[in-house]
């Protein structure tokens, strides 16, 4: 009798505390659709501030204007963490053109890579040859390759229903093609956009020259995917065209930055924290709406939203906008040694870098422990459409958190717009749709709630 | 022994139809998403052709060009099926303007009510009176509202994920307002735009006066939610400000139109229907990209799909694009009208007319029995990120259908931009992605496949 009454005492805490967590999230949810604040701080951010390369006059107002925001949130402690970032800048717009027969031309939209040098101030002119892989590349061997400009062409993949990982799958060309080019003697290299649509954009991103020496490096640029077929196919006709570019980038000395920190003190193990957040910085084409705007101000509104709704965390909650994840990391190696060398506990971190989109669910790289006991928070998930706990990556900022206790977590939004956009020119606020935004937001501040509440297994 | 050896046959029976499956559905979503054809057919159908609304030359030029497409795929029969639709005119751009004090005044954006009537030719100038709802209106009652015009300002409900389900909350302002209104005296109707976002689009859609007589009827226009929000608090501030507005809209006597119908024959039961459809009128402020052009291309594409990856179907596939569901349901009725006097057997129904979003699933109008028979292949749309499997409401068009037999299902996309584009000058080709529209008519083609696979339980 008296086990059976045990029971029923716990099947009703048990079934109390899911209609408790059943009403915090609805309480969270109505709180970011209704009077949210994650699209007026974006419209600031991406319309009156603008692109943010780390080390730029954007990025510096951007701290202040971030810092500004969460220090009229009421939270128990806002402060800034230094940081050394690199600065590359991209001086003039990039020219480029193809030359099919000596004078005839036809101009095709490019952008310097990111960390890229400049062509000599002429611009560089050269003959082409296509490849659609470094394997490619290396197997061609360098007689073929010398004073040549390298065009690597292999498209992202479309048959991939995750666009992430269509990009995995691709960026090697971005990220490592100028440094085995540069090996085989080549003069330059071209790279195919990252990106689905057929457009006119370039998408900019890193490139890695790896060890080689200045004098060893050679300029690379991204062209647009109309460009890169326009390309391809009159070098398949005339495979002794040329191609002309000019770009006058510059890298500088590193300059001082700052990661943005808020945090809400836990008032049962305070010193057990949980980051959220996203990257301060930005590419400069555009305003870096959706990378990675949204996920500042969405990491932002999960404090606000757990203030908004009256839940007294029983841990520290902390918002971390960090600096230089596109050309460095510098802001999360910072903020992850910081915490290191402070002996503090993260126990759980949590970082949007996907894209403002409409919220499908999350990335959890943890223990199975972990993520079993995560995964059965997910039927409170489902009245608002999240379906997808999968373990798998989380974030690029969070990365240098990773110890074997810690869970790390990615929000995982709809990806199918994302490569649009991404790292071009109009990667810009009118592509941002409030409501995606805004639930993308309330999904973070519920899951941090319920890990707040119930904790993470050790 | 027997025994045993049966099962061991029925599970590798089971597990090969299951790997025959998962095979199919990667043919048929790699198809769509490598070779597709619905989006070059969108772009000709928006860009090329435009707004279609019933009556109109853009309709029946739709008409012939989705025939002369289907005529293409080699199907074993394409017809069209005729029609009588109403025809109902806007004639010149809506004007309107709010005036605070003699002369001074604003002008905000409105268009007419699909089926509304004129104001006077030199437009309607009255007082305003706000209402909420239909049930305040009639709480006000005659002497209050006689002579004015009515207000209609309820706003869509943000905390709803589903903002079909706030649309449904709304939308009896615009479709009965102008009716009740006029029971009451009113000189005519302003309706908050259908629209969650603030923006300066005003929405058509139908409005029903029932059985008012042709001079008891007022005219009726929908006022951005910018332009509501405005006039809203300019009536706070002065209750006796004036509204114009000027709108010459018209009907005519009805006109021939078709639906346009093309069908695989089934090679095993060929009596058995499976209709796939989606609507190709739309309203005629944009190009109706995603009301509903994407459903019919989307339609159409399911049976390119089928041929496309070689699959055979036993059952009848058709697809029909029905003219006339914005104003008036002429076509779905016809349809089914003509089935039934026929005696053809239809089985199975699927409409896509809720936008060309990234699909979540579907809901299903149909027997317990037959549900729980379609949720059986729910993980097979998982790698899909396909999740959403419930019963509900189906689709306009394919409504006359039903039975107590037939399966009604409709396409569920992402909800959350629908009503920024929704009836507005903004529901163009832009507003298109590609990849989404693609996926959802792998997600569609994949339905048809299991449901012709298997069919569906009497």
């Amino acid at each position: 009798m008296r086990k059976l009454l045990f029971i029923i005492l716990l099947i009703t805490v048990n079934v109390f505390s899911q209609n408790e967590d059943e009403k915090q999230l609805k309480k969270i949810y109505d709180a970011s659709l209704t009077k949210g604040q994650s699209y007026e701080w974006l419209k600031y951010l991406s319309n009156q501030i603008g692109g943010r390369l780390s080390g730029s006059l954007n990025a510096e107002k951007a701290v202040k204007y971030t810092k500004k925001q969460l220090d009229s949130l009421g939270l128990d402690r806002v402060w800034l963490q230094p940081v050394m970032v690199p600065k590359w800048v991209r001086g003039t717009a990039e020219f480029a053109y193809i030359e099919t027969a000596p004078g005839v031309t036809t101009n095709v939209p490019i952008c310097a890579l990111g960390g890229s040098v400049a062509t000599p101030s002429g611009g560089l002119k050269a003959n082409v040859i296509e490849v659609k892989s470094l394997d490619e590349l290396a197997a061609i061997g360098p007689e073929k390759i010398e004073g040549k400009i390298v065009f690597f062409n292999r498209p992202m993949q479309a048959d991939l229903i995750n666009t992430f990982q269509a990009y995995g799958g691709c960026v090697d060309q971005r990220s490592s093609g100028a440094r085995e080019a540069a090996k085989f003697g080549a003069a330059g290299v071209i790279v195919r956009s990252m990106n689905l649509r057929l457009d006119d954009f370039p998408h900019t991103g890193g490139t890695n020259y790896g060890d080689l020496q200045l004098d060893q490096r050679i300029p690379a640029a991204a062209i647009s995917t109309n460009g890169a077929e326009l390309l391809s196919s009159l070098l398949t006709l005339n495979p002794d065209l040329q191609f002309y570019f000019k770009q006058t980038c510059r890298q500088f000395d590193d300059v001082l930055s700052y990661n943005v920190i808020g945090e809400i003190k836990g008032s049962e193990f305070p010193d057990e924290v949980l980051v959220v957040g996203g990257h301060l910085d930005s590419w400069d084409l555009g305003d870096g709406s959706h990378d990675d705007g949204a996920g500042c101000v969405q990491s932002m509104e999960v404090l606000r939203l757990i203030k908004e709704t009256g839940y007294q965390p029983k841990r520290t909650i902390r918002v971390v906008l960090f600096m230089n994840e596109e050309n460095g990391l510098r802001g999360g190696r910072k903020y992850a040694a910081e915490a290191k060398a402070k002996g503090e506990r993260h126990v759980f971190a949590l970082e949007s870098d996907s894209g403002g989109f409409t919220p499908r669910g999350f990335s959890f790289d943890c223990s199975d422990e972990n993520f079993a006991r995560i995964e059965g928070w997910k039927s409170l998930f489902e009245p608002y459409l999240i379906h997808l706990f999968e373990q798998g990556g989380s974030g690029a900022d969070i990365g240098p958190l990773k110890d074997d206790q810690i869970v790390l977590a990615g929000l995982r939004p709809d990806s199918q717009r994302y490569f649009d956009y991404h790292h071009a020119e109009n990667d810009t606020f009118d592509a941002i749709n409030k409501r995606e935004l805004e639930l993308g937001a309330a999904t973070m501040a519920s899951l941090i709630y319920l890990v707040d509440k119930y904790g993470t297994l050790k």
